[in-house]
Parts: structure tokens; C-alpha cells; sequence
């Protein structure tokens, strides 16, 4: 789910701009695709093309982002949901579905461990710090939050269990078996169907309006965020491919290992914009939307966009098992249970996003020292 | 602990006749008792004897909660409450009684497994879900419950301790040594000083008043509860016999692992009755009533069924170590810190109940796909 | 963090005399000193030495814990919290420094281990119940404790992820590479920094005044509890040695494994006479004080002293890497997570005093049956 209620740089011409991120320094950052081009075509090195491409991906992936709130906000609330509910984490499923068509399954399982652990510890951490500096404390409503916090537990569930499986019956996780790949799809299943019912549930009792978009004003005709969603998703769909041919180059040349490589630098590339602005809500102290955007977005991949890369992956033959490795699952688990913790009193002090950063930090050494 | 206010179907001749279920379609379901006896002597079919006897269990283990219960309003609030306490899961504890005498340890487990999550998730998660369509929410006293769920993490400490000592000392859980013995012995004895406290404290500090039991008038004679009690407690000896006996040929027949038939068929038969009185009890808006059932149903079987059974199973010499399967060990306790995560508000929703049947698919899953 | 304002014995002589330990009791048992350098000197048995250094030990802790007490009421707000949060848990540091000088480092982290849940469950556990008889209930400010509780959990990511990381890369706990050293001393470095933080946090929002020292008059000189501070230290650290050197002749005459050594005997020398206070307290009806005790000295122990002792243990160059047995594990994530269930209501009864009690019954049996 994206917002950016940010106050936006407005112009007769501009406004007719696609691919307008609703962030100046990251309209600007837009130069990034083709400079990404012109780095494929004129360099022969993998490093900078994988590096080039990643930082081209950051502003679209703002653009499309952009283009789905502005969407969604003249769609109505049901349509609107579900275009949010869908189209939310794009970048990240269009970046993995190339990663899961060459092969990169590890790569692609660590960026999914990666978003829900940077989101829930980093990205929220941040901004509990950052809103809560100079402030007695902040408050929210528990109740939504709490509700989020159970649907990330039923996605740890359907992480530890066919880990557990593999290892109690297989006795490692790095297995295929038949029974594995069944306990996968169903599981994947139960997640969508639970995360459709969520959603559900969401729009028949939503009692919080949503954020209202003042600075869209209805002079904006209809095709520019359908120009912007379509051409967005293009683009990110090239880089993407650029991105992925590139990484087992790139990894090899900077000595990273898949495990890093999925962790920070897929999902950080997928999110940035995203996070940028869950920090800037707390600092203007909305946390019911600071934390909507951490914990509804590591709901969305954790429920949607795993499950759906799951049926992807079986459908190009490619299989992906929800079998993660116990480091993920031991980082996602801890990360959701400190979460709960931290958000079940319906407050927030800075030493609170100190806690969830520190925790980030020590699982963050634990996937930089994983060998390859 | 069994609960069944309904109302009552009333006759002058009905009023006489001893195992009564208090519903009308289980009452008439006991003719499935003499069924069973004319299966087991006319059919030579494993499988059918298997189904029968399963069959003619589930209104007789009605009849022994209804009596359980009768019994226990007419003797008053400390000897009813020591009654409810011991006698409310009998029919679980005979069952496993004949089959631990066949050395049926992995389905008796199993059985005590599945009978606590199949509580906690599914039959909690119908009940949560069933109340909450129609309402907004619904409500209960959150300390009541509190406590029961802290009851339940200690019977995962006793789960989760064994285990780890048994796959960091021995390498592996299916190990049987002088150590696992005493551990278990020992930690049975914790667990059931632990459940007479909780007795105590529930006896002291009731706060809430027993349900009335306005359908039993007092024109009953206290005579009938009582043959009801036996005459049932004897039948389902007999009849679990009878599918204890069959178990090893209905397994082979039928291609099911121990796991299923414990964690599903024997969990379900022992437990069917109260089940449906839980979600009608959560229909009614009676979430107190509901809760208190499923979850206290789960703390006695883990605190004071699984215990016994330890010492029985010595006794019997075909010792049961306390020492279950990591895939068993792993679904009680997630169940347990989903349930804390649900029920530490003090309300409900459906899409909680929708919560807890997923997390319970996704377990099913796991147990259906062990192999044997 | 130390507390100790009992009623205390006055005396016009004896309020000059060093290493005052605030418990009548206590006082007389200083005795115990000297008797340990007699058996020193005239027995020649490790288990006598053993069991008199380990007594001796106890009031001097008291004394320790007194002047630390002393000394920062003296020093003001902001040096008093520091000293106290450094020196607060120094005789369980001097004993571990001298047992990993001499290379115990399963001993040492057994005790850390030892001190965390003994505090957790069992301390707080007799605190709970003791307090709770004869009341219905008793209450605590929910916030402060759950901000210690959270930073436990950060302590449980600090413990699990390094044996997680040692389990999948490495396939067991008990190897040591050069990515374990790393991720040591990084995460001890997370956690002193997080320690500190918390200080920080806890000076800016203290809302609870300090307990008035009311019963050290201002006419105490001010080199008194210096002296007694530097008396004890020096006392204790003699004692240590004395102690640390018999641990392997003591262990192998009792037949003792490390594990228990570590978990029972160091873990209860260190705490004695801060645990006789948690008790009180909570007899006395102040919560909030007899919690802040318990949970308090396990957060100094988890982020403070044990971060220490690995630095320090770098520099002796005997390294002990933040890498714990799975039991040790288990039972500290078990115990922070029981705590968390029993805490977060904002209240305690003494039932919740019994459970606490039970799971440490049942971690107890596991320490006692590890094998040497």
C-alpha cells in the first residue's frame, strides 16, 4: 500500500507529466533510467549495470506507486482497494518474477524475507525513532494494527511449518520432494485466500477515512495514471531483466552472497520510495499511517506477492518452495513477535525504534555473514 | 470442562432415562452404540469395525459430558468443580487408555496434539467466526482467558524442553533414555500440581457465576446421573477396545499415517460434542462461555489428560516419553501465541476466526502430508 | 540495579563500619569471609573450599550491592544511575572474569543463562506468589516493565541468531570460526550501545522518583560506601579465584555438570541477597519496585554484562562467543516470552506466581539431567 500525501510542486505543464512521483529530488532521480540505459549500451562491466539498474528502478518504482494511489483514489474505495491490495508491492513481484524465470530462487526468497524484515524492524525503527524525537510519545489505533500483526503471524506459520517439516522428515531444508511442493501450493492458497479476506474485512469495516488526496485536484485528467501505471511498469520490467542477467556477474565480482544480495539490495531497490515516506509520516506524528505503510506492506508481500510468486514459479517450471532458510525464518519469526510487543500497548517512544533498529542490526549481521 | 445449557426436549419417561446428551440429534445418534456391537460381530472389515466404533463414540462421550455436568451442579461448586476437572475429557483419556495398552504411543500423542490445536485453532476459529457475522465485534473478559493462555505455554514449555534436550543431547527425538523417562515423570508431576493450583485459584477467585443450570429441575433424581456416568464410561471402554483393536489394520487399509488418525480421527470423536456446543455458545453471543470451553478443554488435556497418561503409561509398562514431534511441538506452539495474539484485546472479530482456521489449514497440511 | 531500603538497624559505631550490607542477617553472615580463607588454609578438599568461597561470597555481594546503592544516592540522578547500572551486577562480572581467565566458559555462560531465568521465572515467580496471598490482586505500572521485557526479547534475537547461523552454516552449536568471533563481537557491540540507549531513555523519562533513601541520614561520611565499595570488590574478586579454581576438582567430586554449576550455584551465589529484596517488596505490596528488580537485573545481565564478558574475554584470550546451548536458548526465549504473557495485563495474582514457578521447575530438570 502506498501513500504520499506529500505536499507536491505543482505546474500547468508538469501536471501533465506521466511518471510524476509526487517527491522533487525523486522526479529528478528519474534521469536514472535512461543514464541506466546508456550504462548498458557504452559499459561491458556487470557491476555497473546491475548498480546502474538498481538505481534507475528507485524513481519508477516511485512513479508506479504514485500512479496506483492516483488510480485508486478516482476508482472508489472497493475498486481502489483492490488495485492498492494488488499493485501495491509491484515492483518487487516484477523484479522477482525475472529473478524466479533465470533461476535466482534464493535470491528471490531472500528479497521476500528481506522487505517483511526491513519493513517491520528497519524502515519502522526509523521512523518510530525519528517521530518520536522531542515527543513525550505517540499513539495509534491499536485495533488495526494488532489485526496486521496476526496476519504477518499465520505468514510465519507458513514459513516454520514446512521448514520444520523438511527438517523433522527430509532432515535438512535444502530438499525437493512432491510433498513439499504440495504443502507450498496449498499453503499459498490458504495465504491468498486469508489475505482476500482481509481485504474484505478491511473495506466493509473500515471506520479511519482514507488519507483524502487534496493535492490532486480533479483538474488531472484520467489517462495520466494510466499512462504512468503502463509505462512504469515497462520500464521496470526492462531494468528488471537488466538487473537479473546481471546478478550472478555482479555477485561474483563484489563477492556478495545471494543471501545479501536479496536482503538488502533487492528489497531496499523494491521499497525505498515506500519507506522515505512511512519516516516523513511519523515525523509529522500520523503514525496510523506511518505504521499502515511498514506493516501493511510486509503483510501484502508476506500474504500476496509470496504466494503469488509461488503459482509464478511452478507456471515457468521453475519451482519455488516455500522452504526458507532458517535464518529467514528465525529473522521473520523474531521480527514479527518483537513487532507485537513494541505495538500492543497503542504507543510508541523513540527508545522503542531503537529496540527495533538493534534488532535489525543483529540480523543484519547474521545475512552478512553467511557464506555463498 | 463440558457446558451444555440448551434447551432441553423435556418428557415425563424421557426424564428417567440415563445417558441423555442434552441434544435431541446426539440422543438419537446413540443408536449408533448398538450399531457398532452389530458391525463388529456381522462384518469382518477392519475399516467398518474402525468407523463404527469411532461412530458410537461421539454420543456417548455427549452422555458423559452431560452427566459429568449434572453430577457436578448437584454436588455443589468445590466437589462439582473437582469432578468437571478430572471427568470433563474422559472419554479422551479411555480412548488413549486401551490404545496406550496396545503401544500405540504416536497415535495417542498425536491425539493429544490434535485435540489442542483442533480446540484452539479450528474449533476456536469457527466459533470466532460464526459469532462475528452479523456483529461488529464481540466481547470478554480478557483475564479469565488471559490466565488460561498462560496455562497452555506452560504445558509448551514441558513440549519444548524435552525436545531440545533430546535433540542436543541425543542428536535426535526418537530416542528413548533413562533421562527422558525421569524428565517426563517429573515434568507430568509440575504440570498436574500446577493444574490443582489453577483449581484452587479458579474455586477462590470465581468472579463470574456458574452458568444455572435452569433446565435440570430439581425433580431429577440424583440417581441418574450417576448410572449415566458408568453406563457410559463402561460403553466407551468396551468401544474403544473395539477401535484401538483396529487401528494398525483401518491404518493399512485406508493408507493414513499415525498422525492423521491421531490428530484427526481420534482428536475429533473425543471432542465432537463440546465442539458444536462452543459455536453455538459463540452464535448466542455467550463468548465467555465459548472461550472458557475451547480453551480450557485444551489446558485440560495438556495439563492434566497428558500427564495422567505419562504416569499410566508406566504403569502399564509401554512408557509415553513426554517427548512429541518437532512438527507437533511446532503447531501447539504457534497455536498457543496466535491464540494470545487474538484473545489479549478482549474482543473479537470474524476475520480473527478466519485467522485461526487458516493458521489451522496450514497445520493440517503439515499432518496430512507426514508419511507414516 | 540494586534496592535495599529496608528498615535498617542503627547503631552509633557500627554506622561507621564498612560493608554494611542492610540486612541485619546479612551483617552477621560477613563472617562467612574470614571462615572461607580458614578452610582455604586448612582443608584440603575442593569441595569444602568450593562450598565455603560460594558462601562467602553472598553477603559480600550484599555489601557490594549496598555501597553501589549508597554511592549513588550521594552522586545524584545521572552518575548514581550510571554507577548503578554498571556496578549493579559486579560480583556476578568478577566471578566470570576469573572463570574465563581460567577458560569456563560453558560455566560462565551457564550462569549468565542461570541469572537471566532464575531472575525471570523463579525470583519473580516467589515474588508474585508471595505478594499475592491474601490479595486479590496486585497492580504495576504496565509500561515500564514492558519496555525491560521488550529489551529482553532484543537479548532472546542476540542469542538465537548466532545459534541459528552456527546450526545451518556450521550444522552445529559447538564449532568456533572466525564468522562467529565477528558476529560476537559486533552483536555485543549492538547490545551495549542499545544498553546504553536505555539509560538515556530511562534518565530523560523517569516519572517514578527514585525510592527516597529516607534511612541513610545525611550523617553517613561520604568515604564510607567508597571504602565498602573497594573492600567488597577486592573481597569478592579473592573469593572467585578461590572458587573458580576448585570448579573442576568440585564438579568432578559431586558429580555436577558444568550446566548445573553455572545455572544453579554461581548464578545463585551472585543474586542472593538481591533476590531476598524482590521478595520483600512484593510482600509489601510494591510492585512496581519488586519487578523492577527482577526483570531489571536480567536486562543488565543480558546487554550488559554478558557484551562485557565477551570483550573481555577477547582481550584474556580465551574468547567466548555469544554462541549458547539450545537449552540455554530455549529456556531464555521460553521464560521472556511467559514473561511477557504474565506481565502485559498490568497486574499479577499469586497463580501467576505458581506458573512461573512451574516453568522453572521444568527448565530446572533439563539443566540437572544434561549429562557432563
Amino acid at each position: 500500500m502506498k501513500h504520499s500525501p506529500h505536499t507536491r510542486h505543482s505546474g500547468k505543464l508538469h501536471r501533465y507529466l506521466p511518471l510524476k512521483t509526487g517527491h522533487l529530488a525523486l522526479d529528478f532521480a528519474l534521469i536514472l533510467v535512461p543514464a541506466a540505459f546508456l550504462v548498458r549500451y557504452l559499459s561491458g562491466s556487470a557491476v555497473w549495470i546491475f548498480v546502474a539498474a538498481a538505481l534507475g528502478i528507485i524513481p519508477l518504482a516511485a512513479s508506479l506507486g504514485k500512479a496506483t494511489e492516483d488510480l485508486s483514489a478516482k476508482l472508489g474505495e472497493k475498486l481502489g482497494g483492490l488495485l492498492n491490495a494488488t499493485m501495491g508491492n509491484a515492483t518487487e513481484l516484477i523484479i522477482a518474477f525475472f529473478a524466479l524465470r533465470e533461476g535466482h530462487q534464493a535470491v528471490v526468497k531472500a528479497s521476500l524475507s528481506g522487505s517483511i524484515i526491513g519493513n517491520v524492524l528497519l524502515v519502522l525503527g526509523t521512523s518510530v525513532w525519528v517521530g518520536g524525537i522531542g515527543r513525550q510519545k505517540q499513539t495509534f489505533d491499536r485495533r488495526q494494527v494488532s489485526a496486521s500483526v496476526t496476519m504477518l503471524f499465520i505468514a510465519v506459520i507458513a514459513l516454520v511449518m514446512p521448514a520444520v517439516y523438511a527438517l523433522s522428515v527430509h532432515g535438512h531444508v535444502s530438499t525437493r520432494t512432491q510433498a513439499l511442493d504440495r504443502f507450498s501450493l496449498w499453503t499459498s492458497g490458504v495465504l491468498i485466500v486469508l489475505y482476500a479476506c482481509g481485504l474484505l474485512f478491511q473495506i466493509r469495516n473500515r471506520e479511519v477515512p482514507l488519507p483524502s488526496e487534496e493535492a490532486n485536484g480533479p483538474d488531472e485528467p484520467s489517462w495520466i495514471p494510466i499512462v504512468s501505471l503502463i509505462v512504469a511498469t515497462v520500464l521496470i520490467a526492462v531494468l528488471s531483466d537488466l538487473l537479473v542477467n546481471q546478478i550472478s556477474a555482479a555477485q561474483h565480482a563484489l563477492g556478495l552472497s545471494s543471501m545479501f544480495v536479496g536482503v538488502v539490495v533487492v528489497a531496499t531497490v523494491g521499497n525505498a520510495a515506500e519507506h522515505s515516506t512511512a519516516i516523513l509520516m511519523a515525523y509529522k506524528n500520523k503514525m496510523d499511517l506511518s505504521l499502515s505503510i511498514c506493516i501493511g506492506s510486509s503483510v501484502q508481500i508476506a500474504l500476496f506477492v509470496a504466494p503469488v510468486l509461488v503459482f509464478a514459479s511452478f507456471l515457468l517450471g521453475n519451482p519455488m518452495q516455500l522452504v526458507f532458510s532458517p535464518l529467514e525464518i528465525a529473522g521473520i519469526a523474531l521480527a514479527v513477535l518483537i513487532l507485537e510487543m513494541i505495538v500492543n500497548d497503542g504507543e510508541t517512544v523513540w527508545f522503542e525504534g531503537a529496540e527495533l533498529i538493534a534488532a535489525y542490526l543483529i540480523l543484519g549481521i547474521a545475512f552478512y555473514l553467511v557464506p555463498e
